[in-house]
């Protein structure tokens, strides 16, 4: 890493980019960024070329030496690179729709990450990824994986048993929202809360909460009541709940604990306005249109409001403290390493790590209560079956994966998706039809 | 023991105990009991009778020296016994009527065991059977407890948790079902088909088949696909998912894994019929009208239509075989004791054990798969849950309780319906009402 | 096994054997052998012949169609076996003598099985066993592997790991020995006596006792004082060592927790009269003097004299209760599948059994008290080294079994030690000569 | 903690406290000590007002204002305080001379941690530590306990397990000592080289060294040879062994992998020079002779050949780090929270932890190899059996943390040295003579 860090960015024509530009232009002091390589394949070529562009224009107002390449030749941009992240989309949002409308056409919420939906992007993304790391270990032996493309628990679970990669680190900004959330209600800054997390991703408990060296988690559990992230409907916990169950859920817990009102929701606006993923893809339509705008030369606040916000700069932030061994604490997705006493010693788990130069090591976080278990390890046996049935592409392991994933519920179901989600994404799950 | 045997048996006025006399009769040889003491409520008196001179007549009719006391005092019926079977129901049939109809009423499944239906049966009877366990403390410290009211695996919990009584023991019909049709399956006596069991109650897997020295697993599980006991409406396994599973689950976990089609079936019988429940009465209702009959001196052939039959069978010959130390192996609910090793060493477990003279004893029974894991986790947490809850009368634990149970999915319904069983069984809910 | 049962006996020479054909005979009703294959190498024909012509005449006394064959061809012997016994020394007693000298001429005791001299005797007979174990594999796949050679818990561990073959079982005759020894005590036929054993073998412990029903533990403890098997010299137990304890040690802790004791008794004998081995040497030549003996035509008394007695008779019980599917409970070593909390899930164990057609079936025996849970893992790891060195022939790993195993204490003394032993039995060591 | 900060230091006479002055002195920017008061007591008066004197000194030269203040009143000294360090030594060197002597007058390590010696510190210290642990609930609820009396682990055991007190860290110099020789061996300054430490007190192995982001374990072990601390006599690890291993294990191990190279090495030098404890008197005399000079007005170089340097420093940055909330990683013995797998949840083990203004948080170290897993459990069973005899101060349970010790071999001999200890102790050890 010595004549300045070279970044390979897969998926790079996202709209999240120029967050993730912005994130290396700040922390340029720290992490002297010379080559950004953005790359895409040939569908996404024309938003590469947009954002690349404005990614070009922010980094020549900032006046730095940063180079930023936009390529097709995904071999080309990982030679020699330091870090690799991967925010990569395949079937782009088309692929979502299809992934929300199918279930939800059959009463099921189909939840883009640990729901049918998610099962879905795992087994249309697990390979490529996968095929990178191949790649990787060819070219850029020594360098880190920083991947957040969702779901990102299958997907690290998938790195961690199907490639020999170790340097592989799952990202999500949910923790970071929590964090921030948690700091604003106790009216502290950031650094003076010392917040413990655990669990899976987009499964995730706050364990505990200090401050000034106090436990001050009973106050906070009061306190929490109504917060959310942007992109999941705000509803409120019932405290005594909360305080029976001693950790704090994060908002995708809402998709299982409250689950009929979830879809009783999601059904209604559906009908209305149809799933989030269009609301999404509209949303993108906005942000590429003002990524054009050629006097247009920092990451624009509408950025923010898309779900996802930090993503990036999360991503950054993790890069920056292993280039410079910080040992700080982030959150992030690695091998629990005996850790979280709930999972066994060699799966992936979301939980505080000390970030070094030999990447995160994972830090006490206590116990999960007896009450979430149950949960716990039904998503992560979703995950080692989704992961499974990807690299496989056998009908019956993506079965099984359906069948113990707790928001299908239903034999019948469980296979009438399965089938008209796989018909759908025919063209992205080779796997699944080589023998016909 | 030296005497003969004495027997108490709780909630003796039973439409089940018919058959439980009939176990005694045709053990009597290696199982002599002197004396049976049937007790019930005030309540329960009339069907008391009924039952107690049926149960005179069969003695009779056998010319046997059983004698058959027919009490409300049970204590005197405690004092010096050396086996204490319990078959009681708290509120009658009425109470699981109710347990059944409000969660239907807002589209919920009750499940007289697993589910909210469960919970209620489970907080009203765990108090009285803590209660006997207080006495038999003093009245029969070595007698065995025989327990076969539902909720087994929650109330067998609660006896291990909350009372300091080791000699207690669950049981339920499930597994011999299970053991039977295997072995009709594949055309064997069953002395010659060894199959080993391992779960909770009525969260039980079958986790290997054996004849002649023969693991016939993946046979059987071919053959599997339609079986299922009387009360639960038979839906076909899919033959994939129970390949993959490893594993052939019980005829309740489809309450879990096509919970959809059960709770449209449920609701739409519910509308036609009334619950699973009212039938029962109006089948009970039938049978005392028969008991009645002073020419009926033997088990009638109707009680066998009943769901629940070999209950009290399997009671008599675990009975036996304790008196006896015959070591032969049954399936029963008692502490692990670190064989399954998805359950603490503490808690209570059904699964295979040898039947010796200081009880049973658990026998290996392999693992389970991961893929069912996260089910099992979360009953157990709802029964140590729902045992906590019927201890202490919070409300917020019976919450808690509600909200992991995986039937409910919802927090506003869990809410409600808790709310609502509350108030439908004050009466037996002392311990809720307490402060208020 | 339909026309009557094949046995194959490898080291059939032993002077042991009389007591196998005696087994054997007297179980003919239950277990029909119809051909008994005497195995031995080319050095043990003439005492192979010697037991043979004794074999053939109890045989011809019992009147029974029992065939006795003697061969030096294995692969003839093991076509088609129902049961393949192993008895067999790798450089006879002479390679005993050396394992038992060596050691203590510094001052080591060599402990013929879980002290230096067992693991040589490991080192020898580990590549010998594996080589059966493939024999088998092609010439009689569904035969069980009854061994009873020493050391029994790393030979089996050896099995386990580096053989395919799940029918495998380990024997040895010191839990009967204790159990005996427990009802003697108690005044009970064995048969009363509920005995619980668990921990590896030479290293278990008696977890409980019960007697009609009764935990008599605390009873048995206060009485245990003076017992051991007759090869190790006799030094009574503390009694409130014991009872902290809270288990009862069998007879070859005393190298342990008696070890300067022991060593010194054995640094004087061996003095005067030399090893163990030496004596038994001169004991097996009288054997074989007697055996010689055309008039003898049953098992000699004299035989039970010999240390190792009952080793032989527990393998025809075992092989009974197999045949049979009898389900008895009887303490052997194999796999102990999550029943011993202590060891892992894949470790073999020496534990109650369920003896049934598909093999040993693991019984819960409880826990083991952490005060020995260091001991039983140090000897559990030195098994793990010791046949690992075993198949591999790497110095640093036979190294590695010397240093940690708790008899040795010494690193200068481990390498010297493991030196002379090396050279002392380099023909029996062809594994760790290959590359020299 | 506003006002500047209050710490008592328990055994202040010591002659390491001036090491500690220096540490508060060298950190007063980061760390504002404004009270240190040194507590003896009346056998120690004269060294504490040396050491007091000399402390005083140091601050006046260093133009500090901190006061230090000189008492045998504990409780005084105790209340507010915000730290309590305690390096106390019930009956002073000379019990240790006894604590040596003995065992080695019967051939025995009498090691004055993890053998019998240590036992008997235990025994004398842990009485002491509880009641400062009551004290301080009373007078400094909120103040951290740093406990550098060994057996440090013994000690924080009974503190863990006795005391309701969770702010306790047991601190050591092996693992401060083991870093710096490590960055020595990789010429390298020791903030670049990331070393995890997983263990016991005095039973800690280095599991992992990482520099620049690369594993470089081997090559560490590969250099490792000759390394000792300065009070344990070098003797070198085999490579080999070493190797096997995986892991690098601490100075103390050498007792238990040398043990008969330590024990000729402890009786001859016993025979000629008289023990350890022996010579550490005599340094100890001529550090206070030093001490007393009115000229000396700083921490004395000859401190740092006193084995144990580095304590005290390793002390006061711990203070810091917790002071500061620096959450920089430190090597302490605390709760495990399930990061050593090996170890159960609530035990306490010696590992890499960052510094939390609430005090150590475990961080992931990895697992420790099988090979050294019995050696840990017999030494963690050896503390819990120790602390339990010094509560309860029942002779049974001494003597089974005496049989158990892997340093004593020999059931005679740990009864004479047993009661040989308990006679020579008597005077500090009224818990096991209450009943006489």
């Amino acid at each position: 890493m010595s004549e300045g860090i070279k970044i390979a960015t897969i998926g790079g024509g996202s709209s999240y980019t120029p967050e993730l530009v912005d994130g290396f232009i700040k922390r340029y002091d720290k992490l002297p960024v010379r080559e950004l390589w953005l790359v895409d394949i040939e569908e996404g070529k024309h938003k590469l070329e947009i954002v690349g562009n404005l990614a070009r224009r922010m980094v020549e107002k900032a006046g730095l030496p940063m180079k930023i390449y936009t390529t097709l030749d995904r071999r080309e941009a990982l030679k020699g690179a330091d870090f690799v992240t991967t925010q990569l989309r395949v079937g782009l949002l088309d692929a979502r729709i299809k992934d929300e409308r199918i279930p939800l056409s059959h009463g099921m919420l189909g939840q883009e990450t640990n729901g049918a939906g998610g099962l879905f992007k795992g087994l249309r993304t697990i390979p490529v990824i996968l095929d990178i790391c191949k790649d990787m270990d060819e070219l850029c032996k020594d360098a880190w994986l920083v991947n957040f493309t969702n779901p990102v628990g299958m997907i690290m679970e998938a790195v961690n048993r199907y490639s020999g990669r170790k340097k592989a680190i799952g990202l999500c900004n949910v923790p970071i929202d929590m964090q921030k959330a948690i700091a604003r209600m106790l009216n502290r800054p950031l650094e003076e809360v010392y917040i413990t997390f655990g669990g899976l991703n987009h499964m995730v408990f706050v364990t505990g909460v200090y401050v000034d060296g106090r436990d001050v988690m009973e106050e906070v559990i009061d306190l929490w009541g109504n917060q959310s992230v942007k992109n999941i409907k705000g509803i409120e916990w019932n405290k005594g709940f909360l305080k029976q169950l001693g950790v704090i859920p994060c908002s995708y817990h809402r998709y299982y604990f409250m689950g009929k009102e979830y879809l009783e929701e999601a059904i209604e606006h559906y009908k209305e306005n149809g799933t989030r993923a269009e609301k999404v893809k509209k949303i993108e339509e906005e942000l590429f249109e003002l990524y054009k705008d050629v006097n247009l030369k920092e990451k624009p606040k509408q950025l923010e409001q898309r779900g996802g916000a930090y993503y990036s700069d999360a991503a950054c932030n993790l890069i920056c403290s292993i280039y410079n061994d910080t040992r700080d604490i982030q959150v992030v997705n690695t091998v629990n390493r005996g850790v979280l006493d709930e999972l066994e010693y060699d799966e992936v788990a979301e939980m505080n790590c000390i970030i070094t130069k030999n990447g995160p090591v994972p830090v006490s976080v206590g116990k999960l209560p007896k009450a979430v278990n149950g949960l716990l390890q039904q998503i992560k046996s979703f995950e080692i079956a989704g992961a499974k049935a990807a690299v496989t592409g056998d009908y019956d392991k993506a079965l099984l994966a359906m069948m113990i994933n707790p928001l299908v519920f239903s034999q019948s179901h469980a296979i009438t998706v399965l089938d008209e989600l796989l018909e759908a994404h025919k063209e992205y799950l080779p796997q699944f039809y080589r023998k016909q």
